[in-house]
């Protein structure tokens, strides 16, 4: 999978999810995996309304990828997820060898670690191709939104 | 917490955790949570044998506490681990803001982020404090003696 319109139709998808997380009132972030064309995970962020810590939406959908190929190899996988991923989350997306990780809005912050640099920094001998931007501003928005609320 | 006498003593209750991860044939790794010198969770790598990229012996730990506290906060908690978390439980252990990380044996390889630099560099005004080389050579040895065993 390498078009613009293939990563926005899943990103999409991963809208979709990010916008169930809102209306748990959890920060809305959501994750699709996808091999061969197909969605084979999905999941929304649950750390709020289930109180772990571990619950962001990446982990909760890679566990799912795994049970369900019944591998802890997620060879040939592609995630989606519309936030830039946590150390944590970009750390299961490398442990688990997807291939492609695609992610909307990204974050930005003073010498805080990257996806790109953990994915090159993390000890494991493994490539992870990053596409950023897609559905950005949607992405983002769902985000800015549900903290100026919270704010207010 | 502060003495060495007390990290020995929960190293070593790692290190038995370790052992048992060891007798699955998976990476001898354990790990144990510490809250007001009563451990509160405790867990051993079950990555091979449950076939889920995430479950490390501090992920699994981590979400024990959770579940145990009903918070995604493991405020003034200490967490033992044999071996220096990779960049997945990292994350995991700053995004629960864990108080003290307390480690066996150390991972230096080339350019790969430390556990030092992680924390540093995780983007969430959490200070963690991190203890190295309680046990380390038997922290070490169980998984060196693992890797060549598995080579032989």
């Amino acid at each position: 999978m390498t078009n613009t319109q293939d990563y926005e139709f899943y990103m999409d998808k991963a809208l979709e999810l990010a916008k169930k997380a809102r209306a748990k009132d959890e920060v809305p972030v959501g994750a699709v995996i996808v091999r061969d064309g197909k969605i084979i995970a999905s999941a929304f962020n649950k750390r709020q309304n289930r109180r772990v810590a571990t619950y962001h939406a990446e982990i909760l959908a890679i566990e799912k990828a795994c049970k369900k190929v019944k591998d802890f190899r997620l060879n040939g996988c592609t995630i989606f997820v519309t936030l830039e991923p946590c150390v944590m989350c970009m750390g299961a997306i490398i442990n688990a060898r997807i291939e492609t990780l695609v992610f909307g809005a990204g974050i930005n912050k003073d010498n805080t670690l990257s996806s790109k640099e953990i994915a090159e920094r993390a000890g494991l001998n493994h490539n992870l191709k990053i596409v950023s931007g897609i559905r950005a501003k949607k992405c983002s928005m769902l985000v800015s939104e549900y903290f100026s609320q919270k704010r207010n």
